[in-house]
């Protein structure tokens, strides 16, 4: 079936059910960053494969909406299609709300799987306010039978509690408390890692995030899953038996919330579909919107054991990243080497580790100009050769069954005589904000919007910026990216707590000729050794986790002051002080000679 | 009329109107900060002189409101008036809400006039949800009619355009335009701030704020102000005609918005009251809500010659404060001084400059413990006297036609060998903080709560903090304090626009012991000599406007970067440079000694 066939099934379908346009997002129902093939239909209706992307489909036309990073794979992708590709990172480029109301009339259908509760109702009054109707219907599922994959069947694997620190028991507890607080006796949950968190169980279903497809209803008195029989084996099964958790398919979930009763249910609307949403029991009148749940709150205050399960990955995380320094530094260039080779050489180094079952995200390697583009992925027909003196932005990470690591360091390769002043200059403005923000102290209450400048200040004096967050939350064994706290620019009322772990990754990209970012995972503690003229408020700081050295050969230490310099001399002693005790004598000597005090 | 007939006239008025309670709060229809004593229904009714607070009358009880600061004030005043203090600054006490909620059914009226439009629907909705209905109804008016003070009736006075730097014809040219962004013809302005901006004018009616009482109505095609008559003499109905201004009375604004014809009508929910809103015309379905509204981000915007008139006031000021800390040092302990004494001969000093009116609000004189009391007013039966050795806290500010200055110095008095070590360690965490905020630089769209912790970061690193926010924006001969933006730890969403003026004004203050502050005024600026190698957007810097010594004596320099040392050796030379020309001599060689580089 060709993209135009598949157009005109769905326009069939759209004129039987009497839809003027209908939109295919590119999302899924769990609100995931990385999606199963199962759920792009929005590639599957237009034939473009970049991640983000947004079709529309009227009677007569079609079109994809995508972001100015996919418009050459874009218009290669739609040759022959039909589908027209609007530039959404153009100025003029209307948004999809905006152009249906200027172009359409009467209903527009939209799966409501693919939105979340706050998406479609976002969308719903723009388009009312532009006297269109807005329709849940999924079109897409009685045209693409053929080929279409499964979701993923991989099986739940239950968490050790050794890992994850605190019993199911005790997480129901609290999540059920915390509904009572909004006066609710149910939660809707839909994000798989909350999933993962609440019940201690993994999976493998999504790239880099061990998570297994399911959703989740708990109430004040049951706990049901809804999960694809066959990803249950006897362990897994016996698992959620032993946790009291009533198993039911996947898709009973909607035939079970139009049954279910409750006072009132809590559902996280940036998180929780609509299709969920409308599924439930209208006769439950109550229905809280929290952003963000209970759970998901929760979720990133790390306990104690999960806090000691990063600091042991970090240090196996730095067992790797050593060793595969000393390689680029000492055997790479002996041979040839891209920005691929690379990445699978550090990835052969983290699996060496113990406890190691995947990489946290798909390892970032740009090699001069390429580092400059954030979202570099290299792919095998284009990557860079790593030739001569150049800039090496390598952002990694790894996952342990004890936790997530996100590294990203910046290194010079080549002749260090040929290191450029420019580079130097950005390196340690770069340094200078990722040192401020880790020795940052602040009182209960403060949030990541308050503490960025920190790490944007130094470049902001001379009118440098980077157009990325400056720190995301960072799951336990799970996502590398989670919320509901961050560090950015911009406003997020969630504000840090003591155990979320957060990454401190300032960067300044010089288009057409690198890109340098430095990186640590840092973890919200209470603040020691505070004034004993302190006004008494409850104080906290961040304790560094990540144990990798930065390339010294990059600083201009006229640049920096003492106590910047300090920090740096003690963090290198603790690196080489937590890490070389796991390292042979050779790659011990290595690290002490990269870990030398300025 | 005692409170016990005051409260019975109204509990007979709460009867006939079906009424279960009445609440009367301590606002105005304006939301202004200093309140005419018309307004001063909350202390009619209770018999409470206090600046904040709310009342409550059932028909069996009645309460007052109000925060730790009036606790003793309150218990006071309220004897034998029958009612009872509600201390709302007790962890347990419930708000008004809450505290209706839980002990009334029925109906609860309020005055529509005191309440903003958002304020009026926040309580509503509060009240709803625990089965309880709002009612709009003034019971005051028709009981508090002996001896009512009438509201104000100053003269409405042309201001200058060589001052405001703006004709009306532009501002009102200007405002439609930002009307027609928000699909709205009308606006509705209440707040005497944003009239005196718009027109032109300005007024006495209002304490330490130019400002004259008024409702003003612009539409599309015409512009209408609701005054007293009596208010207006020959230039000022001149003035008024000549912009083409139509003259009502200041009550028949209400019957001009039940009759009115518009499409859409905005208006600011934080600072409209919901009488205003409740009176236009039904007809009307397009009703905008913008907080803030344009007119409030247009007049924070200060034009050229808004901050040309700034500079000139903040000479003016200089001068003022330049004799006065010279008197303290050399004269006053001379005689008996008190807190009062030194705030009046500071007033003195500055009503001999050019184009003084009014003081910009009550001076805050505190010496040493009592400048630890962040709100703290001498009065004259409990004032400090001057005695002995310690610190000055004096936070004060003029009214110049040109501008409005707002300062605060905080001064040793007495023997400077006897300076503590606390003192000088306390004063040098905020110093730090205060000139970190003066250098910062940010680009455009950055808000305040992203630069707050430049102030405070010192402090933290010690647990010490400040209970007020470190900066407020300023009116230009307008009200010292001013929005949208402001900088402080919550959240805003309004960013710093260029020719936004704040307060840079950090503080430590220990409880028995003393307070510290420093206070300088900030205009916001393009910033100057970026790098070459600037990513190129459109940066920010503020200009310290403010031209005043600080004490450096209390000053401990081994604190201190080299950064803050030669950033203030630069102050003092151009406040020196900038003021000393105004001086005699004897002044001038005094300012060169308290100016001398550290």
């Amino acid at each position: 079936m060709k993209v135009t066939e598949r157009l005109a099934a769905l326009r069939a379908l759209m004129q039987q059910n009497g839809l003027n346009a209908y939109i295919v997002p590119g999302t899924d129902p769990h609100a995931s960053e990385y999606m199963a093939p199962h759920w792009m239909e929005m590639s599957w209706i237009t034939g473009f494969l970049g991640e983000t992307g947004t079709a529309v489909v009227t009677m007569e036309r079609a079109f994809l909406w995508t972001d100015s990073r996919y418009y050459l794979q874009a218009e290669f992708e739609l040759q022959g299609s039909t589908v027209e590709l609007m530039r959404e990172s153009d100025i003029d480029c209307p948004t999809i709300p905006q152009w249906l109301v200027a172009n359409m009339q009467g209903t527009v259908g939209v799966n409501p799987e693919m939105y979340s509760v706050n998406a479609y109702q976002g969308l719903r009054s723009q388009l009312e306010d532009g006297g269109l109707c807005l329709k849940s219907i999924d079109l897409i599922r009685p045209i693409w039978t053929e080929n279409r994959p499964d979701i993923p069947m991989n099986k739940l694997l239950p968490y050790d509690e050794k890992y994850a620190g605190e019993t199911v028991e005790n997480k129901m507890k609290r999540v059920r408390q915390a509904l009572q607080e909004h006066r609710a006796d149910a939660v809707v949950i839909a994000e798989l890692d909350e999933i993962g968190w609440l019940l201690n169980v993994r999976g493998t279903d999504v790239d880099y995030t061990p998570c297994v497809i399911a959703y989740c209803v708990l109430e004040q008195n049951r706990c049901t899953l809804f999960i694809d029989n066959r990803k249950l084996d006897e362990s897994g099964r016996a698992w959620l038996c032993s946790k009291g958790v009533e198993i039911l398919g996947y898709e009973d979930v909607f035939a079970y919330l139009r049954n279910m009763e409750a006072k009132g249910v809590l559902f996280d609307g940036n998180r929780v579909n609509e299709a969920l949403f409308e599924a439930v029991n209208p006769a439950i009148k109550r229905k809280v919107n929290a952003t963000p749940s209970p759970v998901q709150v929760m979720m990133s205050i790390k306990n104690e054991v999960e806090i000691a399960g990063e600091r042991e990955a970090m240090k196996v995380d730095a067992v790797a990243l050593t060793r595969f320094f000393k390689w680029l530094e000492e055997e790479a260039l002996k041979t040839p080497q891209t920005e691929l080779t690379l990445a699978a050489k550090l990835r052969e180094f983290r699996a060496m580790g113990k406890n190691f079952t995947d990489e946290s995200f798909c390892t970032i390697a740009g090699w001069n100009a390429n580092g400059a583009i954030v979202h570099y992925h290299a792919v095998p027909e284009e990557c860079a050769k790593i030739e001569g003196n150049g800039v090496l932005l390598l952002d990694s990470g790894g996952q342990y069954l004890d936790g997530t690591t996100d590294i990203t360091r910046t290194v010079w390769v080549g002749d260090p005589e040929a290191i450029d002043e420019h580079v130097k200059h950005d390196f340690t403005l770069v340094l200078k904000g990722h040192i401020a923000l880790a020795q940052a102290r602040f009182p209960k209450g403060t949030r990541g919007n308050q503490l960025d400048i920190l790490a944007h200040q130094y470049m902001w004096q001379e009118g440098v910026t980077y157009g990325h967050g400056t720190g995301h939350g960072v799951g336990h064994y799970m996502g590398c990216h989670e919320g509901p706290a961050n560090i950015r620019t911009d406003n997020n009322t969630n504000p840090m707590k003591e155990g979320n772990i957060f990454s401190d990754e300032p960067g300044i990209y010089r288009a057409g000729e690198y890109g340098i970012r430095t990186e640590n995972l840092i973890v919200t503690v209470p603040a020691q050794n505070l004034s004993a003229r302190t006004t008494g408020e409850t104080y906290y700081e961040f304790e560094t986790i990540t144990l990798c050295f930065y390339d010294t050969r990059l600083m201009d230490r006229n640049m920096m002051t003492q106590g910047e310099i300090d920090w740096l001399n003690a963090y290198h002693k603790k690196v080489y002080d937590q890490v070389s005790p796991r390292l042979n004598k050779e790659e011990a000597a290595y690290l002490a000679e990269k870990c030398k005090a300025l």
